[in-house]
């Protein structure tokens, strides 16, 4: 079992999916499912295609947010077959599987899939460390969700019997909630120090900046302390002239 | 496009899944789908599972037998959970896309599967040189069809990404005609010299032996010249002692 893998699935439309997800996961020994938005579940469909594996769909959470699905995850990946317009790291299957396998040993990651029609939304990718974008024909390269699925956690479960060296990180990985209080205080300071948004997507590039690195605590408690420092002497500095 | 290796389902039972293996191998650029004895076949289900790859759905050729379904491929897998009672060579997805890599530039090659509910049969793995396992939790190991054939495509697919030596054979390697034609001879010449059969299964072990091989067509010319220099001397020799 790969226990700390978890799959997402972003407003999945089709329960019959979500059924065959849930199959597709427990053939691969994975069984942590959370469902953002689903548009009917629990469904009969669902059951009718997890084909044996309902104890993946009734183990399920659902929950109303990305943030919410991942807030507990050190490293989010998200699978899309769309060209973005930022700069991103993609990765193949088999690349995220080994980022995934050389994580500490108790770091929780995340697959993230978009909806049938749509894929991941930008908002989502916000929260993603790595894009990960499955190798296929170009001139039709949608794969079924379940089979995208099938494919990463195939990959994710191969990789674990490839082991090398963990990473050696001197304090765990920041999670995802974390990680969420930290771009919300920089989001702040930004604000406070009026830095002027040119393009309109500059939390956007700082988020992907910083998802991309993978923070430990001790640098994500650095970081905040420069923003607390920056907001301080701002503070300090307004009660100056203001006295 | 990978033209060279072709998909072929055994009794396949569900017509959906036969639209859902069109669309898994368009993904991954494979198009030759040959079906033995589909239960439905063409079916709304079908088409409507096809979702855009109904262009292989449409050239797939349907034939009442396995040995017409590869009787013009070099190298045949078939893709089977079960573990089997004679002895096997099986090999994961990853290690059979390698073989099918490197066969000769002209040789075609064919992943067969089997039927939803049963898997292959025991004749079916007599045109076999390989057996494909795909590696899943023991618990719960069997895969829905198209899965299965993704995954197996998705290897194929990658594996050409990655090309070595291919291997250089003096002559072409032959194809499951010629094959079918050398057994039916092999097991004639061994009825004629009343070569006595204790276990009922020397054929098929005879069959997976050289399946294994990949004989070429010189090789095969000579194991043909064998078996006619063995019938030919048992007729002198009946003619001699007759006269």
């Amino acid at each position: 079992m790969t226990d700390h893998v978890r799959i997402v699935l972003v407003d999945p439309s089709h329960p019959g999916n979500i059924g065959s997800v849930a199959r597709a996961m427990k053939n691969m020994g994975l069984r942590d499912l959370v469902l953002v938005r689903p548009r009917s579940f629990p469904h009969a469909d669902a059951l009718a295609l997890a084909a044996g594996a309902d104890d993946v769909l009734t183990a399920a959470r659902v929950v109303d947010t990305v943030a919410a699905a991942i807030a507990d995850c050190a490293f989010v990946a998200g699978s899309t077959s769309r060209p973005r317009n930022l700069s991103w790291e993609f990765a193949t299957p088999r690349e995220a599987a080994e980022r995934i396998r050389d994580l500490p040993g108790d770091a929780r990651a995340a697959l993230l899939f978009g909806s049938e029609r749509y894929g991941l939304a930008n908002e989502d990718l916000n929260h993603c460390g790595l894009l990960v974008r499955i190798p296929a024909n170009e001139a039709y390269s949608s794969l079924n969700l379940a089979m995208a699925v099938l494919l990463l956690s195939y990959e994710v479960s191969l990789a674990r019997e490839r082991p090398v060296g963990r990473l050696q990180l001197e304090a765990p990985l920041a999670d995802g909630a974390e990680l969420g209080h930290f771009y919300a205080h920089l989001e702040r300071v930004l604000d406070e120090i009026a830095f002027e948004d040119r393009t309109g997507y500059l939390m956007d590039r700082l988020r992907r900046l910083f998802n991309r690195t993978g923070l430990d605590r001790n640098e994500l408690q650095i970081l905040r302390g420069i923003l607390s420092a920056v907001s301080g002497r701002r503070r300090r500095a307004a009660r100056e002239d203001g006295g």
